[in-house]
C-alpha cells in the first residue's frame, strides 16, 4: 500500500522506550525527524528523544497527548513480537481519535478490526491507518527482472538486528555517490520512511513471494534496488517469511547484518545463533535455488560495544569471511557502497 | 478449523477432471468414497470416477447438478495455483445454493467474501464452508513437544507430487500394524479427509510456524503424528510456506516424495528440480536449524510409468540414497511403516 506520509507525528512508546520493541520509534525519529513533534512516554517526560531513544536529538518527550503541541497524527511506536497493542495504550488511542488525529499503526492487530476504535473514528471523523493491512493475492511469476537493475537485499542471522537501517543507509550512500538507488520497504517501519512498500509478514503465506516480486518490479527502473530484509532463515518463528522474501526478490547481492554479542535467537534462548560464516553459506545456498546471489559485505551492529571492540570485530569478520565489514551508523556505509560498485556492470 | 464432514457430496470438476488441479477431487473419491454421490463434469457424463479421475471406482460422473440425486453438499473439486474459481462455475455454485446445498470450497478466494454467493446463501438458507479460512494469529513458541510423540513429515522437491497421499497411506499403514498414528492435515484436501486441520498456505506468514506447531500440539498424545507437507523448499512461489511448516513441526523423520519424470518446477519450467540426493541434503540441513530431522524413506510417485520402470526407479533411488523407497499406491506403505518402526523408541 502507499502511505500518505504523516506530517506532524507524536510517537507513542509509553513504557517501552528502552525496549527492543521501540525500534519503530527509534527509526522514525532517526530518518523522519522533521515529521515528529514529540515522543509520548510519561516516565521520561521532559527529556529528549536523543536521551531516551538514542536517536532523534532534541525532539521532546512528553507525558500527555495534550502536551504534543501541533501534532495531527499519533503513531504507535512499537513492533512487539506477534504485533499486539498493550492494553493500557487503548485510552491514549481513543484520546487521539477524539482529538481528530490520524492514528497510524503497524501492529498485526489492525485498528480497522477494532470495534471501539472504528466507532470512535466514525464519530469524530478521525482516520485510522494500518500499515500492515494488505490484500496481496498473487503468486510469484518467476519471470526475469530488468537485467540492468541490480538487486541488493539485507539478510541476517536473527530478527531485530538492523536490516532496515543497513538498507536505508546503503541506498542513501549509493545515491550520495551518484548512483540511482532506491530503498524498498518490506516492513511497517520501512514503509513510514519510504512512504510506500508492503509489510510482507502480514501477507497470506502463499502470496509473500509474489508480493516481494511486485515490490521489485515496481522499482526495477532504478539502477539499484536495496530491499529491506525481514526476520531470518535461522528464526524458528519467521524463517518462512524470510525465505519467501528471498525467493521473491532473487537478489544479486546480499549484505549480512548481525548484532555483536548475541548468541541466541531474540526471545527464544533455546535456539543458538549460527556463526557469520554459516549464515553466509546457508543464505547463498538458499538464494541459489532460484537465482545465484552472493553476500558482498557485512553490516555489524555494534551498539552495545566500544569503538575499539567494534573495530576488532569488523577486522575479525573481514578476515574470516574475506568481505568488507562496517557499522553503518558509526562508520557510514562507504565500504558497502564500494562493494556494490564493484558489482556493476554485472557479468552476463 | 474443525470441519463438519459433509456427508453426501457432489464434486465439481467440470472441465478440469484430467488436469493436475483436480487433485482435491481425486483424493476425496479415493479416501472418502462413502461420502461422494457423484462427480460433476459435463464432458464425461455417464462415465465413472474411476474412468475419469483414476480413483473412486463406480462413483458416477454426471452432467448436471440435478442428476446428483441425494447430494446435500457441493464440493469445489480443484486446487488451482493461486486458488481462484473458474468464472463459468459461478452459475453451478448459485444453483447449488438455490437447492439449499452446503457449498464447500478450498479456494483462496473465499466464498464468504463473495457478495453474490453470500446474498444467495442468506436468501436460501444455504451454508458456505471455506476450508482455507482461518484466524491464526499466534507465533510459534518453540517449546518442546511431548518427547514420546514421534513426528513424521512428508516433504518433496516440488508441489503436487503426492505428499498428502503419502502421509495418509503411511498413517493408515502404521495403524494397521497397531501403532497409534494420526494423520495431520495442513491443506484443504487433507482437511476433508481428516475432518480437521489447517490450510497453512492461507495463514498470515508470521503465524504459519505457530499454526503448524499448534496442529502438532493438538495431536501429540498420539505415539506418531504424520504431518502432511505443503509445497517445496525448492518452489519459487511456495518455499516459505514449506519452511514455516517444517520449522513449526520440527519433524524427527521425513519421507521424501517425488514424481518420476518431472524435471522442472510444476508450472515454472525455467526452474529445474533438484536431484533426490540434493533434496534430502537440503531438507535435513534446513530442518536441523531448529531440530535434527532425518529423511527415513522415499515415496516415489510413478503414476506415469509402467511397473517395470517404477521398480527400476525404486531400486535406483534406494541404492543412491541408502533409504527404502516405494510407491505407496502401487506397493502399499509397508517399507515406510518399517522405517518408522526402526525409529522407535527414540534415542534420548
Amino acid at each position: 500500500m502507499m502511505v500518505n506520509t504523516p506530517r506532524r507525528m507524536v510517537i507513542l512508546t509509553d513504557g517501552y522506550s528502552d525496549s527492543h520493541a521501540a525500534k519503530t520509534a527509534v527509526c522514525v525519529v532517526r530518518y523522519k525527524p522533521e515529521e515528529v513533534v514529540a515522543v509520548l512516554d510519561a516516565a521520561s517526560a521532559g527529556k529528549t528523544a536523543g536521551e531516551v531513544l538514542g536517536a532523534g536529538g532534541s525532539i521532546p518527550v512528553v507525558g500527555r497527548l495534550a502536551d504534543a503541541r501541533g501534532a495531527n497524527t499519533l503513531l504507535i511506536g512499537i513492533a512487539p513480537s506477534g504485533g499486539k497493542m498493550p492494553l493500557r495504550w487503548r485510552p491514549v488511542v481513543l484520546d487521539a481519535i477524539r482529538r481528530r488525529m490520524t492514528v497510524v499503526s503497524g501492529l498485526h492487530d489492525l485498528l480497522k478490526h477494532d470495534a471501539e476504535f472504528t466507532a470512535a473514528a466514525g464519530e469524530y471523523g478521525a482516520a485510522l491507518v494500518d500499515l500492515r493491512d494488505n490484500d496481496e493475492s498473487d503468486v510469484a511469476s518467476g519471470e526475469p527482472f530488468r537485467a540492468e537493475c541490480l538487486r541488493i537485499h539485507t539478510i541476517a542471522n536473527d530478527c531485530s538486528v538492523g536490516k532496515m537501517v543497513a538498507a536505508v543507509e546503503l541506498a542513501g550512500g549509493l545515491r550520495h555517490v551518484g548512483i540511482d538507488a532506491q530503498f524498498v520497504a518490506t516492513g511497517q517501519t520501512g514503509m513510514l520512511i519510504a512512504g510506500g512498500g508492503c509489510a510482507v509478514d502480514r501477507v497470506i503465506s502463499d502470496f509473500v513471494a509474489g508480493a516481494a516480486e511486485k515490490l521489485v518490479r515496481a522499482n526495477e527502473h532504478h539502477d539499484v534496488v536495496v530491499v529491506e530484509g525481514q526476520g531470518s532463515l535461522f528464526h524458528p518463528r519467521y524463517s518462512g517469511v524470510t525465505m519467501s522474501l528471498l525467493h521473491g526478490i532473487r537478489p544479486d547481492g546480499m549484505v549480512l547484518v548481525y548484532e555483536m554479542g548475541r548468541t541466541s535467537v531474540h526471545g527464544m534462548e533455546r535456539f543458538p545463533l549460527p556463526t557469520p560464516r554459516r549464515t553466509v553459506q546457508y543464505y547463498e545456498e538458499t538464494a541459489g535455488i532460484v537465482h545465484p546471489g552472493r553476500v558482498i559485505g557485512v553490516a555489524v551492529n555494534g551498539r552495545r560495544f566500544t569503538d575499539a571492540q567494534l573495530e576488532a570485530e569488523c577486522a575479525r569478520v573481514e578476515d574470516e569471511l574475506e568481505l568488507p565489514a562496517c557499522d553503518v551508523l558509526r562508520h557510514g556505509p562507504a565500504k558497502l557502497v564500494e562493494a556494490v560498485g564493484r558489482m556493476r556492470p554485472r557479468s552476463p
